[in-house]
């Protein structure tokens, strides 16, 4: 496993409060974690309470993002980091802004489920399953490869997200289909199509976050090129 | 006009790359008003080289976060900023990614145009002016208060977006319409769905902007707190 050794400090204190501060993610990143669970669930298993449970949990996630930002804060103005330090807590500052915005997608899908918009139908249910049981793969590895900064499994997740795709596109085909055969029925697999969507830009988040573990494993900055141009130009 | 003061300091020359940091920003806002506006005259006079060249265009925006970030990140190095110095670099570090993802939006809707996918409706174009008009003036305004720090212009723009939402919810519901008259070219008024999203995305990042320049202003983090809320507390 190709992981990222962390600077240690003369300061105990400091290592601590670096220690806190990845910590503080990943805790935040465990209530995201649950939260798709819990979606997923409720889909299954039509839990209404369980879906409103979910959107009334979103606030949690903000706040958490608020928090955290202050620490980093707290941590540039008392200890001055430099180099990769510096790095790693302005990437945290700007991960935690994606986090966030997962759980904002999230608490979309679950308001759909508590809602009940979505037709009726076991196809599409097994259909919103399968993509959605994707991305929650997606988030686990992207946070473990961030908690653990193992750059070989933030490259190799990043390119998961092209499989999140092609099941977006086929799903959005046979939706597409579905809306010409229910067009009294529009408004709700509308819906669908959003829920659908915020899936996909899960998954986008996702690959946020490995770029950000590619970033402070290489200090390459490769959220505007290819991962292939990347690879070759980190083997060469 | 209730401009926030910045701090000026012995340094002049730290002074000059905080303005210029400021600058930088500002410019990157600037490349982005004139991508939107080139997709709008594009829409209006089917012009599709010009829809073409937005797209080549958004690499460059691009370029321009990974410059502003690693600016913000030798500022801090090398300055240790403090208190309302650091709060506005690592905020700038948060906007410019913002306005980078405002970038891809854009960049989303002139595809549709130069690839000629919306359906040919004169009222369709014209509701798509109307709402990208209106989006073109937040983000200047938007940008306008960024750059003079001005707290009052914020507040006001960030209702807004609550217009731009409205009109956003308007197009959506006459574009059902069409999809259930149109069942044949369903494929094409989804592209118009997503266009449209991508308006009311716009919308919502450069509400972001105008809450991280509230944030500068009075040192409070609104992002999760009703407009409302903020302007009472900030008040009394």
């Amino acid at each position: 496993m190709a992981q990222v050794k962390l600077n240690t400090h003369i300061s105990n204190s400091y290592n601590r409060e670096l220690e806190n501060l990845r910590n503080s993610v990943l805790t935040m990143g465990g209530v995201i974690e649950q939260q798709l669970q819990d979606t997923l669930d409720a889909l299954q298993n039509n839990n209404l309470a369980l879906a409103e449970k979910v959107v009334l949990n979103d606030p949690k996630v903000n706040s958490m993002e608020i928090q955290i930002d202050e620490e980093c804060m707290r941590i540039i103005a008392k200890r001055h980091p430099t180099a990769s330090d510096l790095r790693l807590v302005l990437t945290i500052a700007k991960a935690t802004t994606d986090i966030e915005r997962m759980g904002d997608e999230i608490s979309r899908i679950a308001s759909l489920i508590a809602r009940q918009k979505a037709p009726d139908s076991s196809e599409l249910k097994s259909s919103m399953l399968a993509i959605g049981n994707l991305v929650l793969e997606m988030l686990k590895g992207s946070l473990n490869a961030f908690a653990r900064m193992d750059f070989e499994a933030a490259l190799s997740l990043h390119r998961q997200d092209d499989e999140i795709d092609n099941h977006y596109k086929k799903l959005l085909g046979s939706t597409v289909l579905e809306m010409q055969e229910n067009k009294d029925d529009l408004g709700n697999w509308l819906e669908v199509l959003w829920a659908l969507r915020s899936f996909e830009r899960l998954g986008d988040r996702c690959k946020n976050i490995c770029e950000f573990v590619i970033y402070l494993s290489k200090g390459k900055d490769i959220r505007h090129f290819s991962i292939e141009s990347i690879k070759a130009s980190l083997t060469n």
